[in-house]
């Protein structure tokens, strides 16, 4: 690949989980590092839903990735959007300009992909970014106002309707956390409205919530979601979406709000590669997770498929399996950089799962053994603030969740944005 | 005005300063108070400037209305846009609805003005609002990063070019705070460019900063801003703002990030009074608050015009007369509703006057004494978190600035917004 006699350019698209990986175990190689990103901060994706659902502030589970790598003396970090990548000149064209690479790690991850029925998308934001998270909160939090303003008793049960698609963990937290405010947080706080009235659904296509997890997880957090109020429909597809409702089957709901938490695709970069996608569009990686015929482009993260060579199943696209992507091709680009041409074929390690679904209700398997309830609970909360990045946002974070244990509030109950901004007249 | 054998209707216009110190001077009234904002939250505005310069997040310096009046039962709060007000009818009427008043309260603020330039706006906004404060903040953040990615030199000091129009305490607030970003904070994140060559200008078309402060904070104030670095321009007018930049008088100067501190002009409400309206578009209102000839309809806050009996100087267009605006109109509510015709003229208490202008830099003017430096930026810090609303904020809002202060770091360097969000591909 790189002449080994100059310092090899490496060019790392994502500021994602597995980028930024990559990027940091570069830290004291002999490398020219570039990350190029289109947003100036690193998202702590596992929280997002807890942004979308007013416990934490943007802020608290971001980082801008200069600061990350602000050390990293080999890095530099630019603000764009990828527009091409052309393998034969390697060089990434940006809106902002040409880079040259000597060795491209692709880790633009995925967003939300709505099977086809992309008009879809405008009616049920998927949450993949910081403005999603703002925008569901948004959504979520105007349905309660709508309702309490609302004289039309069809109108108001239509508002406080919440239809969630997909109960991975994200709809799984997503879900409890609405229930949790709605039952909870503002009942006092409306005059007109019983905000315990509120439905929150989850549609499930297969069989069970948490597809990914184990068994007895799946089963444990279907009794939780049940107590908690969330109506839960497994083996349901939604077969249309507008602004009215949606439909799932031939039974139609009535409701203002959809999220989409059901799928994924990658990003769209993958068709600048010219290698054979999987059914979901994801890259299939060679063991060393380089791309077939291209030893210096790798794929990492939510856009490649990596199958596990112990479990024969495809790594899970979540952030650990991301992270430990991104620090094996850091490995190989150390080892070539210092010579040798060895490239070990990527193990994953699986560390366990973890899911969060209420107040002391959460579901995890660590080495093979499931469990439940308040230690689950802890061990979630231990892990995601151990792996967010900075001093301050651990901090921040822990501070909001003791906050809202203790008072049962939501320290970020803002509607911002632009809907409300049509202004006519002042500020108030 | 009401029928004192039935409960009056109060329908208070506006969530800001003076329309929630009315409605909290009324919790324990026989009243029946409908707060209508058309943002459900109560924003903290003497702070707004540091979610504009990244050091607080939003939810910080806000609190939900409903939230804030959870325990008046007396009390709902409307999410609505005003549209009119017929005070024939006593009808105000919303987006939503038609709400009936026995009692209006004005309280609905101000806006930017554009002394007839309307079209300076797209290119220079104003610090009014959460959305205002995030847009500056991208604005800022970004001119970084489009100078870092910039290879023409005049263009990468065009970006790093920033200019404040007004010199009031918002302008030297905002000047202070980014000009210690540009030297203090971001320069070690950046490869391509010396941030600390930024231009921070600030223009003032009178002859002193802080205008409505007296003379030696003024003079001190203009002394800090020097030491920290801020282009200082008094007596200069600004005579057009397009995107490329400013003219201060002939004067043309490259800038890509011009920012609105200048003046302020009332919500268009007022028109619909059919009262006397003065220069600045401001309700001449009685000596007790009421608009002539509508003894049932009050305008406190901004968008009143009251001149102090004591010094016959307009009451300053801060928190503190706004506040004491909306209890004075609260005791005559109450008064009245329990039987008593008297209606005492408004009083001006002047606390003194306040401004920071960076680490350990402020002037303050209390009881006639003036002092600055330290003493005055922790008086300055001691009162802001004082009034915020809320334990929570007060601690979280101690706690940024805290960390700030020991790290010289800023803990919400998001950019965020739809600028970025032109989605062609995935998330990364």
């Amino acid at each position: 690949m790189a002449d080994p006699r100059s310092t090899p350019r490496v060019v790392i698209i994502g500021g994602g989980f597995a980028g930024l990986a990559c990027a940091r175990s570069l830290a004291r190689a002999r490398v020219d590092i570039t990350i190029i990103d289109r947003r100036n901060h690193h998202v702590f994706q596992p929280l997002l839903y807890q942004v979308a659902t007013a416990m934490l502030s943007p802020a608290d589970i971001s980082a801008p990735i200069r600061r990350i790598v602000r050390h990293q003396r080999n890095t530099s970090v630019v603000l764009a959007e990828v527009r091409n990548i052309d393998p034969e000149r390697r060089v990434v064209a940006t809106d902002e300009a040409e880079i040259e690479y000597d060795i491209l790690v692709l880790a633009a991850g995925a967003r939300p992909a709505y099977f086809g029925n992309d008009e879809w998308e405008h009616h049920a934001p998927g949450l993949k970014s910081i403005e999603d998270a703002l925008e569901i909160r948004r959504d979520f939090l105007i349905a309660f106002e709508r309702a309490e303003n609302a004289s039309d008793p069809a109108e108001r049960q239509r508002e406080l309707t919440f239809v969630i698609v997909g109960a991975g963990p994200t709809g799984v937290e997503l879900a409890g956390a609405m229930i949790e405010i709605a039952r909870e947080v503002v009942p006092r706080d409306f005059r007109n409205i019983d905000t315990r009235s509120a439905r929150i659904m989850l549609i499930e296509a297969g069989e069970r919530v948490l597809p990914g997890f184990p068994d007895k997880n799946s089963a444990q957090a279907e009794r939780d979601l049940g107590r908690m109020g969330v109506e839960l429909r497994l083996e349901s597809r939604v077969t249309d979406i507008d602004d009215r409702g949606v439909r799932i089957g031939e039974e139609r709901i009535d409701a203002a709000n959809v999220i989409w938490a059901a799928g994924v695709q990658p990003s769209s970069l993958t068709a600048c590669l010219d290698v054979p996608l999987d059914a979901d569009g994801c890259v299939q990686v060679e063991p060393d997770l380089s791309i077939p015929g291209h030893p210096e482009i790798f794929a990492v993260g939510d856009l490649a498929r990596v199958i596990d060579s112990k479990t024969s199943q495809p790594v899970p696209a979540m952030a650990p399996g991301a992270m430990q992507m991104g620090s094996h091709v850091a490995r190989i680009i150390k080892s070539e950089a210092s010579g040798s041409p060895t490239r070990p074929s990527f193990r994953y390690v699986d560390k366990g799962t973890l899911a969060t679904i209420g107040r002391g209700r959460a579901v995890a398997t660590v080495w093979g053994r499931s469990f439940a309830g308040w230690p689950a609970w802890l061990l979630w909360a231990l892990v995601h603030v151990r792996y967010l990045i900075g001093f301050r946002n651990r901090f921040m974070v822990m501070l909001e969740w003791a906050w809202a244990f203790v008072t049962y509030k939501r320290g970020a109950r803002l509607i911002t944005g632009e809907e409300q901004a049509s202004a006519s007249h002042g500020d108030r």
